[in-house]
């Protein structure tokens, strides 16, 4: 099978997933489950999800656990973070993806709503899907509201905000805004992943490196796309950055340097992949295809 | 000794928790954090973490948890509901617990981030707090993501958000609200100090069932309150409720009637309280004490 077929393969396998455990949109409140759905049905990418599966499938140890519920979890989180992203007070975007972003297709309290009550599902699908081992439950519970607190996501995008707003960001300040706001959910997805499949300790740190590694990568990516690409093509406003103001690698460190620190970061994330057992393949090849996307 | 120094001890105790369980403004993000003190550490009553305490005091099993991390990751999700309730697109309210509310102490975007934040501290707290019982983090996740969510909390909230914004609500729809937006989360709090107790399951469904009906009558109480005292008093606006068109006890069923409704869901509550094991006078003082509270 070659990547784009596992690839598609692994994405139905999420999509899947996400119309099973989020509730339907006929149960009250319909118009909150309509907005859920609408949020996190909207394509996308499906990189984090993906990732929790691939990491899952390189330690085929016996008694390893479905990773599909931490896969959805985690995407959960991602989508709230994306529509809370969006709202009129953060930054104000109508188009997402593609589409109306979520405020604009309903508006903005039930689109806060909505993220609000991702968030929640998340934690609630994974203390709800391995009834069988409340240890895994708990500690995917205590991966994911730790790379989405205060300390890791949420703070990333608070100190994304301050910067946005007034003094110009040094390059270390930059790198704690990526590191946490992007690189932690992306590290928290690889290692769930070897959570469920009952990697031990190590190897689960690993992956948590290179997610990291990973997570920098993409944003970088992301900043040079953002600087670079047309707004058809990214499927998101293009160019918000610089007209916010906003601290990127591009702004900070100008487009070459961003290229090349992308590549580097994208280097170094597959060099540690390449640390873990099985077939990394997959894994490494959907690394390395990050580097090179348009959108 | 007396109610009132009990209830005071336990206070003291959830805020003792509560200002160690939170980050400090020192660490960063140093702004997200001193959002999410400022309003975790604005008073009110803190009912439901002592609901936890007391709750759980009522089964001294050998093997029981400290119930303290429980009642605090309690208070993060009631006071994230409360922070986002305030916010401009819901209920743009600028005084909360007699002082300015978050987004007018600090921003909309900061009070948004902090309340995300508070919600996932909630999660943490409970996935780490019991590192030698993973099967309780599990099931306290299970009991507050349940309550919390949107089939129960957010979904009441979304509810009340239509019913504000049109058509008058029937009896049935204004139950469906106040039992989910309110009366979900006090339950919530009784059954995880049983679950912290490892009170047997009869009894967590007991403590649920009774935190039904101390929630209903709780928040039939606002909604009297609201049409009856004032600001002052209230330590935030009064009568907005009527001014907003919104729909309560007061506005479907009369004032005498809602008062009549409050003092049989209080007594129901009583009532079932009092089926518990242990030395029940304090959480039926408590119960009682409501009904009479002037805000």
């Amino acid at each position: 099978m070659d990547f784009a077929e596992a690839l598609r393969l692994r994405v139905a396998r999420v999509e899947e997933g996400i119309d099973r455990l989020l509730p339907p949109s006929t149960e009250p409140s319909g118009r909150l489950h309509a907005a859920m759905r609408y949020s996190m049905q909207a394509g996308g990418k499906r990189l984090r999800p993906v990732l929790v599966l691939a990491a899952s499938e390189l330690f085929d140890a016996p008694g390893g656990a479905d990773p599909l519920a931490a896969a959805v979890a985690v995407e959960c989180v991602h989508t709230y973070s994306l529509v809370h992203d969006d709202l009129p007070c953060m930054d104000n975007d109508s188009l997402r993806r593609g589409r109306p972003t979520a405020h604009k297709a309903f508006d903005e309290a039930t689109a806060l709503l909505a993220g609000d009550a991702l968030l929640t599902l998340a934690f609630e699908i994974l203390a709800g899907a391995y009834p069988g081992s409340p240890a895994l439950s708990a500690a995917l519970v205590a991966e994911l509201a730790g790379a989405a607190g205060s300390r890791r996501l949420i703070g990333g995008q608070m100190e994304d905000l301050i910067a946005e707003r007034g003094a110009k960001a040094t390059p270390e300040g930059l790198r704690f805004i990526h590191e946490n706001k992007t690189a932690a959910m992306i590290a928290a997805a690889l290692a769930m992943g070897g959570i469920c499949a009952g990697a031990p300790d190590p190897m689960v740190e690993t992956l948590r490196a290179g997610g990291r590694q990973l997570g920098l990568a993409f944003q970088i990516v992301d900043d040079v796309l953002d600087a670079t690409s047309d707004t058809a093509t990214l499927g998101k406003t293009a160019g918000k950055d610089a007209k916010a103001g906003k601290a990127t690698y591009v702004s900070v460190h100008g487009l070459e340097a961003a290229r090349r620190i992308a590549r580097e970061s994208s280097e170094s994330a597959v060099a540690i992949l390449r640390l873990l057992p099985g077939e990394t393949g997959f894994l490494t090849t959907l690394a390395e295809g990050l580097l090179g996307r348009t959108h």
